[in-house]
């Protein structure tokens, strides 16, 4: 006869502790009684696990807080979560500008802080003006370095597990630089690096638009468009960071650049800018026949790009961010197109964060780093950073 | 001071039931003892859940098999896992075939079936053939119909969560049938119908050229292609159940049909079927220049569409399955235009279950809502049927 050796004591481990602090994030607080009744655990188990919290900071027994003295005889413990045993920064990095969102454990924010920074700055300038805006934001804030317990950043490109810029052309220098690794130097704290359309999906879910579903397709539109999915209400960032990469589709088939996509001479629109394409849109609004023609070239590659993600994925919802977001007249000849060939349309939305979903994005998913992190009190999980 | 009220009571029991389910299914027979020690759960409640796993057949104590005589005193009782206690079907309905494997609780095949259909069958002559089908493999297997426990069918189509089929343009009469409704008539148990693409990807990671990849889009390529999609190991179905239909995007494009894409003559290719097809394709190997233009653009095509899948949803490695599998030239292409435009390109592979790809994956999602059923002892779980 065989015996039992199966199972994996760390796992069953991690996940008793996560019941316990979600039960205990649920309330004021509560009794190891209350605890292994509601979570059917043992009471030895119970009492390790909120063992382990107390020693990472992240439970405090309510008795001790208010003076032992208080009570005659030996009234239950009680115990109750430290919101504000630690921080969180959301960083976004752009092209234009750089900004950072401070939070405490339960997410909420309690400061925030931006700056321009030029669109020609190389990574060295770009980093140390995102360094600045941290440390002005601390200090307003009257929080302590030391006290960050978890740090997110988006970025354009494809970002791999370990941090690095796989490809960047945005930025300036941006290609091959190891962000996680250089943002690590100016924190103690696990440092996690997200691609900006990934960060942003994830933060309309959070608090904008797509609060309601569970499986979305966030677009970032711009010249080449990025794409982040939440399916089943989480990031789907693809074997090697790449899902949602969406511009490069055209080129298949051979089509024109967004340089004469987007053109109303004979020559490539140059510069290839917000300024220059929000020109074109205006001239179209006014009746000018080549901008006009212009800026339905740009849009019927924004429902191409689109209906690709659509017939990938089949999501609920498409929410439509990034600055071509602010475009007259891009939600119409999305939603008529998309209903026309796709198998089972999905509703279309505008952002609703517009220029804040990129760092909110970032700030929670230094808030899930810390969840997971709170459900691991042994220390058996590997942050990503 | 709040109380501690939260928690899901029938969550908790499901969880504890699927912790010792696969502690029991991982040896041959366990004590309640050992089963305790290696779950971390309290000795009452495994004895719940042991109790309901005996009830539902599907665990039985070794002792009372073995003679209670056997031994004197009060030996520990000692627990199996039954996979003999049902049995599962994997049903294929194809344009020319249908299709049955027969398997135990643990997805052993003991038997298969296959039936010719003609290709213009409507719903009930193609139904009548498969009910017909099962019939014969049952008796020939000598398994009872009332030992069956889930039956997983996979169509062409897009399928709703209740089993209609919402649109399936490759059999006649076959759009808005309630498959599921109409197939469970025959069988007690649950009856799990799915796209066939999405069965073949599950069958291809299951036993097939994806065992060693969780992320993973196969590919049905044929005429119209389409795709199943699997993500951390799990089937993406979309919300809609429409994900990887990605036969539409060349309708964005006002593109040429496949009739026109295959044709070596003015006039569309007519019939539009696999051994037209084949004939293009045996010309364009003999030298025929209007044959290899017209291969050209077919797999141009398909280098599009994989395209777009790779994209959106950057897998780590592409199965090509279906007819067109079988076509010369097929990897060779792919493999160079995905390393062309993917910012990631994925690994690029053939079917290795080839015709058995569907059949096969729909036993395999038979074979998860059991386990998924065996996990839910309490009944709190709702089949999809």
């Amino acid at each position: 006869m065989g015996r039992l050796t199966g199972g994996d004591p760390s796992l069953l481990r991690r996940i008793n502790s996560a019941v316990v602090l979600h039960a205990l994030r649920a309330t004021d607080c509560a009794t190891l009684t209350e605890i292994t009744r509601v979570t059917g655990l043992s009471r030895p188990t119970v009492e390790g696990v909120v063992e382990g919290l107390i020693e990472a900071g992240l439970v405090v027994e309510k008795a001790a807080e208010e003076g032992a003295a208080r009570r005659q005889g030996r009234p239950a413990r009680r115990f109750r979560f430290r919101a504000e045993a630690g921080h969180l920064l959301g960083l976004e990095i752009g092209a234009h500008r750089v900004a950072a969102l401070l939070a405490d454990l339960d997410g909420r924010v309690i400061g925030s802080q931006a700056k321009d920074v030029p669109e020609t700055a190389g990574a060295d300038e770009r980093l140390e003006r995102l360094r600045g805006t941290v440390a002005e934001l601390l200090r307003r804030a009257g929080v302590a370095r030391g006290s960050l317990r978890a740090v997110g950043v988006a970025t354009p490109g494809i970002v791999e597990a370990d941090g690095t810029v796989r490809l960047g052309t945005a930025l300036p220098g941006w290609t091959g630089l190891r962000l996680g690794e250089r943002l690590s130097r100016s924190f103690k704290c696990p440092v996690l690096v997200e691609n900006d359309a990934n960060a942003a999906a994830v933060a309309e879910h959070w608090k904008g638009a797509a609060t309601e579903s569970d499986d979305v397709v966030f677009v970032l539109a711009g010249l080449s468009p990025g794409a982040g999915s939440l399916i089943g209400g989480r990031l789907h960032r693809g074997y090697g960071g790449a899902a949602g990469e969406i511009g490069a589709l055209h080129l298949l088939g051979r089509e024109v650049t967004p340089e004469t996509l987007l053109s109303t001479t004979d020559q490539p629109l140059h510069p290839l800018d917000e300024q220059a394409v929000a020109e074109v849109f205006a001239q179209a609004r006014q009746g000018d026949q080549r901008a006009r023609a212009a800026v339905d070239r740009f849009l019927q590659r924004l429902v191409h790009d689109v209906a690709a993600l659509v017939l990938a994925l089949d999501p609920e919802l498409v929410v439509i961010g990034g600055w071509a977001a602010g475009l007259d007249g891009v939600l119409a000849p999305l939603r008529h197109e998309l209903a026309r060939y796709c198998l089972r349309p999905p509703e279309v939305a505008l952002s609703r964060l517009g220029d804040a979903a990129v760092a909110t994005g970032a700030l929670r998913l230094a808030l899930d780093h810390v969840e997971e992190q709170l459900f691991s009190v042994e220390g058996t999980t590997t942050p990503r950073r």
